[in-house]
């Protein structure tokens, strides 16, 4: 099954997509946004899988599916939690500085807080002030959970998983050092987080999703040219049950949570990067310099993943950035 | 005004509350939570504010107001930013581990990203699964704020702040050094947040309030011991419009996001410390070492703050930590 929120006041409207993307029926009879869906997953995902069933068949009543016309799946959503699960990338960025990775990177999950409630959908303009900024995008892998009990097992969390999707966690690199240099993590370097059109259920994915990663290639296509297609699936240190025991270790989380994978990068970086960061990383440890410039006004930024007959899984990530002049 | 959340499913149900926080009355046909009425504030407060005025007046039909029954008034948020204002408390810190503080952090916000789908009411159990991790409380003032958009400067975003109450940051402090290590900032440390049962509109605090601070003493209570009543109005580096400001610097706020103040301290600690880490950085830099322990399964805290006449301006948080086990 595959799920998207049209645009609709605050949360949006939910809507069931069909698997190859082109139709979409109105669910919200059944919940009236995914939030609540989510909220009552046990009850109501036999309800949204019958209407789902239809649409397959033919037989629900149903719309053209626009992209264009999706909000962030959560619009606005109560817990998002951004791991750094291929360590690889984390050790790029360090090496590229210099800095040695501590050994603990490798046994105890990398997570932050991010900005739950600045989701936005897949073809929404990126708005920023400031180029200076170092706008860059992230290709990561999500998943969506329901309520997770406080101190749950990998084994026990794996079950909590309800939804998969793709992000672009935008990331704005110059603001980045001072703020980790606080330790108190990302805060203005991390603004909007931007959705797939849709999010799927497990059983949608196939032999793709073996319930702890994704395995397939993760596009992100800047300006037209790829920048990077690394396997979601490899290298991946902290698969998502672990992420989700980890984030779960002192408290619940609420039904809803989105749990993210970090950029995706895999060993060698052979099929390239997910980020622009990660480029200009490669750059100053090969070259001297970085040499790669972020992104500016206008540039474009597609993340996908397609399966092996070539059709996009999720719906594409297609969005620009846009400036953003504050109010006077 | 003063607003609460009484419990009832996922979001509470909206009810206004006298200002002697001796009843309160359904407003509920009004906006159904006070996130609904936080999304759309501009047209609901005037109504909200009637339903108050007949309340006061003795002519709206009440029920006998008890903080037992409350939630937090935001019982999911989908924005929590928490500050470290009073750098005093962020000085003394340091100092304790015989580190510097670096001059930025006089001049540049300390702003961590919480956990805003994990609030929990004001005599609510605080549940932890280990004694070990160091339990503490932060005693704190936070506003609530309705739609901010980006890059507002802090005389816009003073208009912004729509409500005011207390929170008690629960800290987990032995997890916290390694988390700061990692610099991707707090997270398994700082696992709920408590509410006072009401939160007040700007208006409800007379002098005390002056547009950036509120001027009151804030009691911090340790199993019925006082532990400190700094006054909030004294000490706060960065006031909540520079706050909101700096949250709002590279995008939007949605309405309902809780700014925090971080933990009250004034220079010199002479009315004690709104926090047991606060206290041992104390003792470590006068007596060479910490004396105080950190709260045990049981441990009871009160956070309120009293008016003139000595009544109790939101309600008090008075709370108990529990012992909490996994599930099997």
């Amino acid at each position: 099954m595959k799920l998207a929120s049209l645009k609709h006041g605050r949360d949006g409207r939910l809507h069931i997509v069909s698997s190859d993307l082109s139709r979409a029926c109105p669910a919200d009879d059944i919940a009236p946004t995914l939030q609540a869906a989510l909220d009552d997953w046990a009850a109501l995902q036999p309800k949204l899988q019958d209407r789902y069933d239809a649409l397959q068949a033919g037989t629900a009543k149903s719309i053209t599916f626009d992209p264009a016309d999706c909000d962030a799946p959560l619009p606005r959503g109560y817990h998002w939690a951004d791991g750094s699960a291929y360590v690889t990338h984390v050790e790029l960025v360090r090496k590229a500085r210099g800095a040695e990775l501590p050994q603990s990177f490798w046994e105890d999950p990398l997570i932050y807080m991010g900005a739950s409630d600045a989701f936005i959908g897949a073809r929404d303009p990126i708005p920023v002030q400031d180029e200076a900024w170092g706008i860059d995008f992230e290709a990561e892998v999500v998943v969506v959970t329901d309520d997770v009990p406080a101190g749950v097992t990998p084994a026990q969390a794996a079950g909590h998983i309800k939804l998969i999707g793709l992000v672009n966690d935008v990331s704005l690199r110059n603001l980045i050092p001072a703020e980790l240099g606080k330790q108190f993590g990302f805060y203005q370097s991390k603004p909007w987080t931007s959705f797939t059109p849709t999010l799927a259920t497990p059983d949608e994915l196939g032999d793709a999703w073996d319930g702890h990663r994704l395995h397939l290639p993760l596009y992100a296509i800047h300006n037209g040219t790829k920048v990077g297609s690394p396997n979601a699936g490899v290298d991946m240190v902290f698969d998502f049950p672990t992420l989700i025991a980890h984030c779960a270790k002192s408290r619940s989380l609420v039904a809803g949570t989105v749990i993210g994978s970090g950029t995706v990068s895999n060993v060698g970086s052979k099929d390239g990067s997910c980020c622009l960061a990660e480029v200009r990383c490669i750059e100053t440890i090969e070259q001297g310099e970085a040499k790669t410039p972020f992104m500016s006004f206008g540039d474009r930024i597609e993340i996908y993943m397609r399966d092996a007959d070539g059709n996009s899984i999720f719906g594409d990530i297609d969005q620009q950035v846009e400036a953003y002049t504050p109010p006077t």
